[in-house]
């Protein structure tokens, strides 16, 4: 894989937007986290397979935050971009945001940090193509992906220590 | 909210078993990570929900973890706890086994803390009512659930200040 | 499958817990009927399958009664255990619980027999291993099912002879 | 309600085709007994309904046979009618048929006695105009109906007492 | 192909009913236009397959009008029917009707053209047997039908030009 | 109404990027067209929602053309914008796009225009802003929405006359 040439940020980014409904919400009129978590993992799913052009599973979630509630009939945006990619596995940052139809600017309501690992055919981790970073942006959340990374795996290893 | 009688762990644990089934299944055959999330926020929400008897939000999801792919035709066990609960937020540590049909224990495929907010009918943060901490591990896991509640807001604010 | 061993009664009962949401609701407040079936159904096919380690199919529901509506906002928890294992089919009893969020113990709100047959990969019935009786209970409970299982093959002859 | 005219059965009855998908198959490739059940409750309600002009919810399901596997591609039909009305509850009969694509009659695959309840807006009880009975199959049906109603709520109380 | 016997309307009209639920309903009570444009679809497919004993994939919708807004907790009706049939397409036209419950006759609240293609194993398209016209009212639709087919197939053409 | 500001195109454009999955399937490996409609209507209601800043319901379909299959494994492009405003109804041009993952541009798969009307709370149609017309083919497009909007309400007239 190591011939692939590596392609830039912009080439995987995604977006979804969702009208809110009356059946996302729960007993105080704001939406189930869990109908966002769905949509981060299949915006996220998005952009790991248009990079990779392979078939990708979710491996985790972290920094999941809902920041916000929100409110039923508010539009959602939710945007979607690698900030670093391993071997085979990729960490992609979604943004969501929450429009007022009354007016005003959007306002940033969750935010998570999803990890997709490419497989092939058999289901085994395969190689995918790096990133090509263009801008400082590009650069500084490569940096914090990968420190991400590594904590993530670090922390794993000690909680299944500690916890199991 | 103070006068209310802490309750134990046992009292708000709670199961959930699931039959995994070809609608479930990605390209490769394994069981998506979006269909095993959803189960996780809804056994933890059923957690949150007994202990507080109040309606909860998700706040958030940490360190979420697939450890090992999931085959259609598994049954998949979700076993969701308290280890920590705030003033108005609660830990809640969730664990998925998968049982292979032909024989064999139970291995581990994920993990995940979620945590939940306790709110009123207006929506806002409620006052949950403390937890009895009974045995060791229930002490121990409180502990690791404090200093975890400690770092993902101290994170939060870093990744706040420093990806926006 | 004569050589098969017997399994126990409890090496196959599963549990499920769910809360209830606005959008199981009916006109009046109360879960749809559909809604609790259709969990009878999945928590059946897991005992069905943990037991014979085999695809099973629906055969027959019987009994199903709803005896107490369920509140939207309520917990339910379906309990599954097998009471009588015949050739290849199995009858598998649910009890389904609600709990009042307020407090108080949870009581009996419906109640299902659900017939599964076990079926290899030309979904022909393929035979199952006995099941173990343990307990007093497992034994009353076992030859009632029998007398169901052969009521129930009486009356579909004879509904099927008259309603034809 | 004395007052209200009585209402032929052909007047609620009601029919739902649909044509099973891939989405619908278990391994074995048949259709799912869950899809089934739940296209029967909501033809039954449909019925119950029509018939009642109130909210109606699902008292029992009782005599449900699948008594042919249906494979994904075939055509269902269903068919729901009145057979019993009592003071506040309704039993409906739903046959389900399938059909060959490549010709030859539909075939009968499944059968159930739906008991529906009418209720007000407070959920409880509410009276329903009877059933008018015009052929002679119409009276036929309306005295097993009346018969499975009273072997119903006898088998109930039994098995409450001998199961509980 | 030319040597399969036509096959009459009456053979492959199908009907649909549905009661509508909370669930269905948008902020003001109606029912969603997408809730009843899938219906629509799915009758129109189970005639496309029925006519033609083939998979059947959707090639377009025309004229769908929804004419009245639908109450949630009305009953809904769709009856779907060939009006048109060519080398491998077919027209089908459902008609949406509403029934209020408190009594009166059934209202139309809605109407599409759908023209499905039916295809063999390979996704290509495949011939179909023709359609038998029986009554004025079969001929009258057809000629239509195929005055329609021929202004959709003109229309694409400009829309494409002018519009891309 | 007549006070509200015009609002451009720009800031009502809609987007939806969406990765089919196996469940998306029919027989022959082809996303349905029902997975397709649903999604359409769902982002030009985002795009009414946005322009209007009201709730609004789907009011018709037409030119719905899907113009080429869509494989499964393809990650499909929904782009919505507005066309042409009426008093209470607007116009919304939706183009789906879809993307071989191997590479190469995207091609265009289907195509729609769906016109949305905006309800106050009692579900009446409420006038909405003008729509600015800022660039030329803002202007021409506008032009041929108008037609359209005449077209259809012509032939609605006549279909309805002569296929009742």
């Amino acid at each position: 894989m190591s011939g692939r040439l590596a392609r830039a940020v912009a080439a995987s980014r995604s977006t979804v937007v969702r009208l809110t409904v009356p059946t996302d919400a729960n007993f105080t009129g704001n939406v189930f986290g869990g109908v966002i978590l769905a949509e981060i993992d299949r915006v996220a799913l998005v952009t790991a397979t248009r990079h990779s052009g392979l078939t990708c599973v979710t491996a985790s979630f972290d920094g999941v935050d809902f920041i916000a509630p929100v409110n039923v009939g508010q539009v959602l945006t939710f945007d979607s971009r690698l900030t670093y990619v391993g071997h085979s596995s990729m960490e992609i940052w979604v943004q969501v945001h929450a429009e007022d139809l009354a007016g005003g600017p959007a306002h940033t309501v969750g935010n998570a940090f999803v990890t997709m690992v490419a497989v092939g055919p058999d289901g085994r981790p395969s190689p995918v193509r790096p990133l090509e970073l263009v801008t400082d942006e590009d650069r500084r959340l490569f940096g914090e992906g990968a420190a991400r990374t590594a904590a993530r795996k670090a922390a794993r290893a000690r909680t299944t220590a500690g916890a199991g």
